[in-house]
């Protein structure tokens, strides 16, 4: 019995079903993003900004992640969009599997834009693909500017980076500059939005580029 | 091939070399801390802070424990105390197997303390036991209070929790009564420390505290 061999055939049995998920949610015309972070970065606020603006244009719906408690589905529903939480009960990431039971239980044919709100881990997260169009991660200037060099998978894999509590930025050491460099280093092709939640900045900007990649992702007919 | 067993079987390995570890480390008189944190919480930063105060009066080591990169070894290293990284390449955790690749590689005979910084991540390092005779953990105010009862496992195992930057509460919505209310369904027995590295408050108090379990340890005569 080889534990690479489980984790290589654990890694194979996840990909299918991450293919049979994202086949499905093409097929209904649901832009899905999976949405990663450290602990406490900022995902659910920044979830909830996007709802406010979006739902007006957009029927959105969330699955949201978690080992234990249904806080962050609570915050979600008082937003009026459909969420479905899922309790890992101690495991450290979603994977394809945990994603299909959820999106089974969601009507797809009225989602435009299904966000799914991953565990706070910079780690395995980004080493399971769940049926996403594409990642999104936030960071936040309190965790500070070494993180993309220490913990590069997810930074290289998301498709844009929100920088957040770009506010607190003053009160720490955080190295602007070297933050930029590295993720470059890492991931030239990301997009970065900084964003604060309790200023209400730079959201504006990370919705629009969510509306116009579901535009491109349409006019390409996916 | 059963993916439970294999994840039992490797707990069980792990059990087995934590002892080991555990029983080297009691022999040669070193007292260890698995200290653990989200990314970011500022573990590195408390560990600098103990150094500079107790390296005087004990004989301090450190095992870094990083997916990638050697910048908190370096941060370490300047301190003067020696310092061993372990690069998990993108491994979420430290296990006992790790700790003893490390601990074989030091001079335990001329160690008081050893400090294994664990990787940067609320979820797997508290399932995996490395040969610690206590584990303390670093939360911050700016993650949000949310967390004890998100990701309880970590804050139930914790001798000690590091409530850090805590000159920065005023710039969040951390309300530190919950935090208190939920750590204390938890983990009652467990002793909090309201700690900022920046302003080098409640610092004394953590170290006043880690030397007291010292004593107490030797005292036992452990």
């Amino acid at each position: 019995m080889s534990e690479i061999k489980v984790i290589t055939n654990m890694l194979k049995v996840n990909e299918e079903i991450n293919v049979q998920n994202r086949r499905m949610l093409t097929e209904k015309g649901v832009y899905t993003i999976n949405l990663m972070s450290a602990p406490g970065a900022g995902k659910t606020s920044i979830l909830e900004k996007l709802i406010s603006r979006l739902k007006g244009d957009l029927r959105i719906a969330v699955v949201e992640g978690d080992l234990y408690t249904t806080k962050d589905a609570q915050r979600i529903e008082a937003h009026g969009v459909p969420v479905v939480q899922i309790n890992t009960e101690g495991a450290c990431h979603l994977d394809a599997s945990l994603i299909k039971d959820a999106i089974d239980s969601l009507n797809l044919n009225e989602i435009d834009l299904l966000i799914i709100e991953n565990i706070g881990n910079l780690v395995c997260p980004a080493e399971f693909e769940v049926g996403e169009d594409i990642k999104v991660m936030v960071s936040s200037t309190t965790e500070g500017n070494d993180k993309p060099l220490k913990y590069p998978l997810m930074y290289e894999k998301s498709s844009a980076i929100i920088l957040n509590k770009i506010d607190l930025t003053e009160f720490t050491n955080f190295d602007k500059q070297e933050f930029y460099k590295d993720v470059k280093s890492i991931n030239a092709d990301a997009v970065v939005f900084e964003t604060s939640c309790t200023k209400d900045s730079g959201i504006d900007e990370f919705c629009l580029w969510v509306k116009n990649k579901i535009d491109e992702n349409k006019a390409k007919g996916c």
